[in-house]
Formats: structure tokens, sequence, C-alpha cells
């Protein structure tokens, strides 16, 4: 094993990397479950044919195939392939179990995703998503098209206590935009979605030469570029809602789903300005590729690091899953774990208090009396304190140099009286094993806010593969 | 999507499942860190060439492949596959970020594993596995080897308190095999080793006719099962080390390396007797066939589960990675989490409480008061209870039908002065959002022992490969 190169697009980290991330990840899974959450899992693969349902995305599956496969058994449309994300298993798992679930079924699940992309692309080819859905039965109320930006809000708002920055949710509905296309007379609605999707990146002008291209006049596309324009960046949502109601009845656009889509949105928009104030901003040019939207549509910047692209997006979906009896209507919001992490590391934005759990490392006297540190770390693990055992029974000033390399705030010394060292402050006293505790704040491996500028890379991240 | 098949040898479980395999996944975590084992995560490929060193395990392999790779690349060796374990992950890491980490380094990994099995086999082709391992630079203390088991031990004591059966750990020492053959002039240790593995399998006559193959005499083979014969199943642990010497004595085995390792497998046997009284059994037939192992093996079965055959294993190498400047030996344990999940859901051996985390649902009077359902929702949430507000402002008799449904144990109703009500006991009383708290055994699902026969399926398992 000569050399080790690491694999450009499959991120790892150091062990207080790993720490942050899993700080992160309890947070998420701990404010799901708050909000009634279920958790699943679901395997790896699904059959090829599943993912490729929605074609756009077949260029990146990673198919598999084992290494001594029958050379004989030709390819077949039970192919195995890794899913690029939660959303495909999800529907082929409510499918699946239907009769076994209850709906409105509600389900949080986060595990790693994978994407084929070419190595030269800079882009993470594994990564983290924690997913929540609601996927109903027949019917999906739109209440919970107002549930999920606000589980998401609270999510982040726990996750800010210990230094994640703030987020932004720009939500739109796909009906405003819809029934205003169809309104002004533009019935390729997928179309005129895909080209407003590109307004950050090609501009007014080049969005125009799309929409002209698909056979929209000038007229109609300066009409879609004026919905679009409409945002609560500047102002309150409200007034971008009074606002786009006044531009659809300017182009005679204001139809019944126009309407539908835009009380709606205001509702959305009430109830997070009340339960969640700034987070979440209405947003008309918010079109997001995928055909499927039908409701609702979301994406999520991180607050001054907007160049990270959405760390969480989704929508309402009318058919996620329909298995010719019912249909399966569902609302989603993803979140790019591993993006997020990426930038916390990367910029230096949080760092662990320590790279390991334990709070005390007991030190060993000599070898022969290592029986009785272990009853010592024994009797605090009892108790909920995580513990180590000095590895040898080198002099104290090694062993406290142990402790201190890893981050391990105090050194038990075990005698006739023990006693426990804070490490830090040299402060030493006599300790009963069966009653001390640490302060709660040394318990366990704390995150904290470095206030970092972007740019400084730690020590606890190991990164191989861009957010980009 | 006409049909939905499980996947032979991809288990998947309902959400009560999930909720039971997580409260063993938190269980075990806690009880790594509580040790002071620090988390990592690995990517889940690996090059060929990494996966591929050990030989053996070469047709388990799951290849990768992107789906639009272009023809013309030929298969180089940084293709990549699933890893089929995380003791190769680790060893790859330990070299690669050999600078940053700390030695000894105590790490746990939980994760899943792929296994490119012929579907027909019936076993599992991805399942969960929980690493620990210490891994030193240049030197690692036999005490690890104690620790190891005793931290396995620990663990199932947790587990043990919701309803998972009792383990036993049977442990031998590489050395007093190797010593003991050698000492009886076979030198073919490997060979030997592979032999001995197979007794349960084929019996003391097939394991003699193994050896007689390898060029043993029918008293090396004698003497090699005379030894094996040797367990702490009827009696003491400090017996059988007694009667090992005895029998090493008789056949003028007992060399160096045989004592050395006697010696480890007696400070092992001693302190596991002393934390964990039953739960290790010194096992002289214990081979596990790998040949990297150089000192403590283990197994494990799951007491009343031996069918299931072991269901944590790993032992001692001196070799784990070395990169020509430095050496790493190791020594580590690794718990099949699948296997172990299959069974308590299969077998019915526990059960959750509910299948959702929400321990309240909060009624809605009618829609248009929705907001102040979710006001009480967010007040109980902020004191950490597990929330769900109904999905439809039906007649109450639906709503706690829907709580009923998934066992959620509460409801509460919104009024001028609220009321919840324990919908198993039917008791209502009044109750302040603000101040109400559930009791503990109510806050979040529990599991519990069901006390089940074998053979029942409880609703939670969707099982699809068995756990052979």
């Amino acid at each position: 094993l000569a050399r080790i190169n690491p694999l450009s697009g499959f991120p790892e980290w150091l062990p207080g990397g790993r720490i942050v991330e899993q700080q992160v990840l309890d947070t998420l899974r701990r404010t799901f479950e708050l909000h009634g959450y279920t958790p699943i899992a679901t395997r790896a693969v699904e059959p090829l044919s599943q993912l490729l349902r929605k074609g756009e995305t077949s260029k990146e599956v990673y198919l598999l195939r084992r290494l001594q496969a029958d050379d004989s058994a030709a390819p077949t449309d039970s192919d195995l392939g890794l899913h690029f994300d939660l959303t495909v298993p999800l529907a082929r798992y409510v499918l699946e179990n239907a009769g076994k679930l209850h709906f409105p079924f509600k389900r949080y699940q986060i595990q790693p995703v994978w994407r084929g992309e070419r190595p030269q692309d800079g882009r993470f080819r594994e990564f983290i998503q924690a997913d929540i859905d609601v996927v109903g039965s027949g019917q999906l109320p739109a209440h919970f098209e107002i549930e999920l930006p606000l589980v998401i809000a609270d999510a982040f708002a726990a996750l800010a206590e210990f230094g994640v920055p703030p987020i932004r949710i720009s939500v739109n509905n796909r009906k405003v935009a819809e029934g205003f296309y169809r309104g002004i007379g533009l019935d390729d609605v997928a179309g005129v979605l895909r080209a407003i999707d590109k307004l950050d990146k090609i501009g007014a002008a080049g969005v125009t030469a799309e929409l002209v291209a698909l056979g929209a006049t000038a007229e109609q596309a300066a009409a879609c570029l004026k919905l679009a324009a409409l945002n609560g960046h500047q102002i309150s949502n409200a007034e971008v809602i009074a606002q786009a109601r006044a531009v659809a009845q300017s182009y005679g656009a204001a139809t019944e789903l126009f309407e539908t889509g835009l009380a709606e949105l205001a509702a959305l928009a009430a109830a997070a300005d009340q339960q969640a104030p700034g987070v979440v901003v209405v947003d008309l040019k918010i079109a997001r590729g995928l055909d499927y939207y039908t409701g609702a549509v979301y994406e999520t910047a991180l607050v001054g690091h907007e160049d990270l692209g959405s760390i969480c997006s989704g929508g309402r979906y009318d058919t996620l899953a329909s298995d010719g009896k019912a249909t399966y209507p569902g609302v989603g919001l993803s979140i790019g774990v591993s993006r997020l992490v990426a930038r916390l590391l990367g910029a230096g934005l949080v760092t662990p208090s320590r790279t390991v759990p334990a709070a005390v490392l007991v030190a060993v006297n000599d070898e022969p009396s290592r029986a009785a540190s272990d009853q010592v770390a024994a009797q605090l693990r009892n108790r909920g304190i995580p513990v180590e055992v000095s590895p040898s029974a080198a002099k104290f000033g090694k062993q406290i140099q142990y402790a201190e390399r890893r981050g391990i705030p105090y050194v038990w010394f075990v005698g006739e009286s023990d006693q426990v060292k804070d490490i830090r402050s040299g402060e030493q006293v006599a300790a009963d094993s069966q009653t001390w505790v640490p302060p709660q704040e040394d318990w366990w491996p704390q995150i904290q806010s470095t206030g970092a500028q972007a740019g400084s890379v730690p020590s606890v991240a190991v990164q191989s593969g861009s957010a980009k």
C-alpha cells in the first residue's frame, strides 16, 4: 500500500469534523422527531428502471456489478444503481408498503446519496441528505406546504445555537406561475419555468431570448419577467403578494389557478412571518427545474454563504407515486448536509471543544494497578460520564499530555483518596468517583462558533471534494 | 410503476422497526462514546486495489460504474467498489491521515457495508456494521485486547434493558494456537487454523482428515483436537487455562509463544470474569478464518439464537496497515447490527411502544383555528415534547383514531381552557401547554421486550433477506 490518494468528490472528516457533523445530524433528527416525523431508512440501491423514471438525472447514476458476475448474464432492467436522492426510494417504499403505512405519512430520512459526476467536475459524488416529506393517500392538505419550511426553520434555529449561520428560505408556488403563464397565453409551462429558472445565471436578456425561442412574444416575455422580479427581499411578503395580484390583473392573467396558488402562498407567508420572522421570503422567480412540482417550491440560502447554492430545496408534487389504484401526493424538503458541513468546517465557522468523547482521562499509576483505574472509569461511566483510561502508565506528565492533545479537560488520579485535575486551569481537587460530575458544558464535546472568516481551514476538515 | 418487488438481501423495516434499529444504534453509540471511542465515517467506496488486498473476499465486491461512462475509458486499478467491511476503510483512513490522528487511535464507526452475494444465497447484500477498533502507531499494548470485549459486554448489558437477549463472547488467542502447533511440529499454522475453524461444521473426523492431508500425523492431529476441545462452557475459564497448560506440557508444546498467549488469555479471562461475569468464555477452538489475526480472537453468540452465527467478531492484528515507514497494529470488534435487528424484529423479541415519535396529537377544532393548535404544539416542542398537529379538523373521534393507529398516547384539545386526554385510559384533565409534561415513559417511543417465541412476525418487520 504505497500511497493513499483522497478521492475527489468523496468527502471525509477528521474525528473533530465528524463530531461537528454528528451534532448537525443529531440536531436535525431531534427537530424532525419533535415535529412528529417518523424515521425510515431505505436500502442504498434501486432498480435502474426506478432511477431513470425522471429521465433528467440519468447521467448521474452509479450502477453496480458484482466483481465475479457471470459474463453470460446479460444486463437486464433489474440492474441496480445507487440512489441519487431520497425521493425515488421514498416513492418506491410507499408503494411497496402502502398497506402497512398510516397516511398522511410523515417521515424523515438521513442517508448518503451518490451521483456519478465526472471526477473533474469537483462536485460531491457522495453526500448526506436529510429529508422530510409528508405523503398523503389520494389527497394531501395544503397546510403541510406551510408546515415543512417551518420545520426547517426550527431546525436551523437549533443549529444557530452552536454557530451555524441563519438561513433564508425562498418560496414560490407553481400554481401562481402556471396560472399566470396560461393567463397570458403561454401553454408550454415547463419550458417557461426552465427559462425563468436560469434568471440568476443568464439574466433578463438571456431569459427573454429563451422565451422568444419557445414562441413567446416580447410582451409575454416581459410579463413573465415582471412577475419573476417580485420578491420579499426589500419589501414585506404581504406587499409581494399584493403586487403579484396587481401585475396579474394588469395582464388579465389572474386566473383561478393563479388565485388559488397566490392564496396558498399568502397563507404560507403569513404563518412564516408569524412563527419564524425573517426566515421565509416570497420570491416569484423561484422555479426549481423539476417538472413534477405542482404547488409550493422552496430553496434555501445560508446567509453570507449564498455562493454555496441552495442547501435545502423541495416542493409539493401531486404525484409522488401511483400504483394504478391510488395516487400519493407529497411535499418534501431535502437538506444537503455534507455541503453545509463542508462549509462549516472548511471556513472554520464552528469548532468542537475536543476531538474525542471522553471528559475524563483516568491516569494509571503502574500497569499492575490498571484494574483500579478501570474500576474508577466504570463508576464514572455508570453515571453517564464518558471516560478513557490512560493507555500507558507513563509519567503523569506524559499522561496529561495525552489528554491535552485530544482536548480531554480532566485527568483523574487514583490513590488513597482520588484527585481530579482540570488541566486547563491546573486546579486539582479531591474527588469521589461515586459522586463527582463534570460541569454540564464539559460533559460531552460541544460545538462552538469560532467567528472565523472564510478561508481559514481548521484541522477538523479533510475535504476531498468541493461543495460546488 | 406497475409492481414493486422487495430486493432479496437488502433489508428494510417499517417505521416501528426503524425505531427499534435506531434504539439499538443509539445504545451502541452511547456505550462506545462512554468508553471514549471517537466517531469517524468513511466514504462508501474504496479503490478496487484496496478492496482486493486480502484476496479471499474478492467475489463479494460490488463495483461501480457511471451509467454514462465513456466506453473508451478502459478499466483501471482506480476502479471503485463498495466497501465490504469497515476495516479496510479504517486502514486506508489511518494511513491517509496518520499525521493528523493521535495514537493510540480509538474509533467507532457505524455504517452500511455491501457484499455482492448471489441473490439466491439468501444472505444480506447490504447491512449495517458497528465497529470499534484501537489502532496504535508502532505498538499497541495488550490491555486493549481486554478492553474491547468488555466494551461490547457493556453495550449488550445496555441493550438487555429493552429486551435484547444476552451474549456470550468466545475468546481465544492466536499465540496459544500457533505456539502449540509449532511446539508439536506443525508449521503450516494457517492451514491448521483453517481446519480447526471447521470443527463445528465437519466434526473431529473431518478435521483430522484435513490435518492429515496437510501432512500432520494422527498423533499431531489428536493433539490439535485435544487443545481445541477445551472451553469454559462447563468449567471455569481459569480451569481451561490450567488444562491448556497441562495439555501443552504433556505434548512438549508449551513454547514461549504459547505461554505468552496463554498469559494474555488468562489476563483477559480474569478481567472479564470480574467485570462482566458469565459473558466471556475461553474457547480454544475459536480460530476465525482470517490469516491476519495475531493475538486475541473473538466471536459472539446471541444466547438462545446461536443459529444466527456470530453477531460480533474480531481480533488483534499486528499489521492493520503499514506505509513502509510505520506499522499500525490494531484490535477490533464488529457487530452485525442488521443481523441482530432482523432477529429482534423477525422473532418478535422486542416491540416499540409506538410507530411515530409524537407523544401528543394536538386536535384541531376547525381549519380557521389551526394556528391556535400550531401554537400549542410549538409551546410543547419548546419544552422538548414531540408533538403532531392533527392533519384534519375532522370529528374528534376521527382525530383520536389518528392517534390510536400510530400509538400516540395523548390527544390535546384546545379551548378556553385546554384539556389533554390519555387515550389508553380515557382519562381527560385540564392542562396548560406551558407546563404540562408527559410521564417519562411516554415521552419518547420505548422499546420493550415482548417475551415472544421465535416465529411470530410482528408488523414492524419488512424483511427481504435472511440473516443466514
